[in-house]
């Protein structure tokens, strides 16, 4: 197994975990800067002919895991692969954020949904979709129209 | 930093990298296994209600990296941030897969595109899209129109 290592840090105004939207319809409309360290920033090269990328990050202030859970979209327990909670064995946190420009090093984005400080592992091009009527979405779906 | 641990491994028939498929058109068809380690099962609890599963799982027979990279869907170099090429700073692979079944441990997946006893470090529920509109693809759009 590889050792991770950070290769930029999340900026936003989030530094608390509470602030940051969640539940039923929450929405990630948040503005933040991933900062790339200068060893790294020749990999984004190109980068600004993307419009959305996959960050990678660590849950870097979650600590152990359960594998049942009661997410904050549903009063019933679910298993933990099915939810995006922070404790997991491997604690890697991951979101799509929409790419508004870049300044060097750095890269504004929308989308944010991570805590300021918060260690990027990697970044991915956001290529393709899932034909939206093949998607199920399991007991998100369910909690979704109990809540109606 | 956390210590990455394997959930689980991939199993399928994909033992050397040349026999996945790559390129500009590439398919992943391919239907394998994701057996999940007993110690995290519980952990997959209600995941049959989701079609579609993001994998983060590891280059494990990848090894050091290169920031500027020439992909197999183009002839010129681009950033390795704008790829999805297995040698990087932190060599964690992101597959999306659809979910065909569940026996117990082991989940039975098509879009396979790692090899044989890959660990798998997390799989998280697929939730939503970017509509389609809104969706740049950079480099790579520019050199399938160039194929054209």
């Amino acid at each position: 197994m590889f050792t991770p290592q950070p290769i930029g840090l999340v900026r936003c105004s989030f530094n608390d975990a509470t602030t940051i939207p969640k539940g039923l319809g929450a929405q990630h409309s948040q503005e933040g800067l991933l900062e790339i360290l200068p060893d790294f920033a020749l990999g984004l090269t190109d980068i600004e002919g993307y419009s959305h990328l996959i960050v990678l990050w660590t849950f870097d202030r979650a600590e152990g895991f359960d594998l049942l859970v009661t997410p904050p979209t549903d009063n019933r327990p679910h298993g933990l692969f099915t939810t995006r909670m922070p404790r997991r064995p491997n604690p890697i946190g991951l979101s799509i954020v929409e790419l508004l420009g870049r300044d060097g090093n750095s890269l504004r984005v929308r989308g944010i949904d991570m805590l300021d400080a918060t260690p990027i592992l990697d970044l991915k091009p956001y290529l393709s979709n899932i034909p939206s009527e093949k998607l199920r979405r399991g007991w998100l779906a369910e909690a979704e129209a109990r809540k109606g």
